[in-house]
């Protein structure tokens, strides 16, 4: 992921939705430019703070997208194209996943980490 | 990441570390050495709920692990050989990396979800 793979978020605290899903073999070009499209409309999202998103060779990914607040993930999950993602995802991409919604209570980097640790 | 990608965590609320890294092209057999016995050790402790973790072909991962409580998260950052792997990380294994730790609130599974989406 390129070229910004770690997000710069602000001071907690914020919310996260965490996704983490194993890809059916099924699609890969409607799904790759889905995701593509999708990763647009969020960023352009209000209270949208960043994205990282992994995928590893066999499938399993990772995708963890901040937001500024609860309701602000609502909208973002009510957005029409999104919803059509959602059920397209469902239906052909997806052989399981999980979307877990959390508040960031604290978050440190390498730079401003403690010496003696991470 | 087999044989359980997904987690399979409890009813929220629950916690999560999130740690996004780049990984340096630094020691390989080091690095997954030491993975391996700190997901084990970290298993192992009091208050562990399961991890999910995922590094892509360019050396990006993500790494989520469930904790019960935060006092779970402060105990486990504590433990001496957990102490030792995060120095060495700074030092040799990480180009860059962000911490969060966050609290969840809420979750849905493919099975649990609403049929309309994700």
């Amino acid at each position: 992921m390129t070229p910004e793979s770690l997000a710069r978020t602000p001071t907690p605290p914020y919310w996260a939705v965490m996704f983490t899903s194993r890809r059916t073999v099924t699609d890969p070009e409607g799904y790759a430019e889905t995701a593509r499209v999708m990763a647009d409309l969020a960023a352009a999202q209000p209270g949208y703070l960043g994205v990282e998103s992994v995928r590893d060779a066999e499938g399993v990914g990772i995708t963890i997208s901040y937001w500024a607040s609860e309701d602000a993930i609502r909208a973002w999950k009510r957005v029409a194209r999104h919803r059509d993602a959602q059920r397209t995802g469902r239906a052909r991409w997806y052989e399981d996943y999980v979307v877990r919604v959390a508040r960031v209570e604290r978050a440190y980097t390498l730079e401003d980490s403690p010496a003696d640790g991470l």
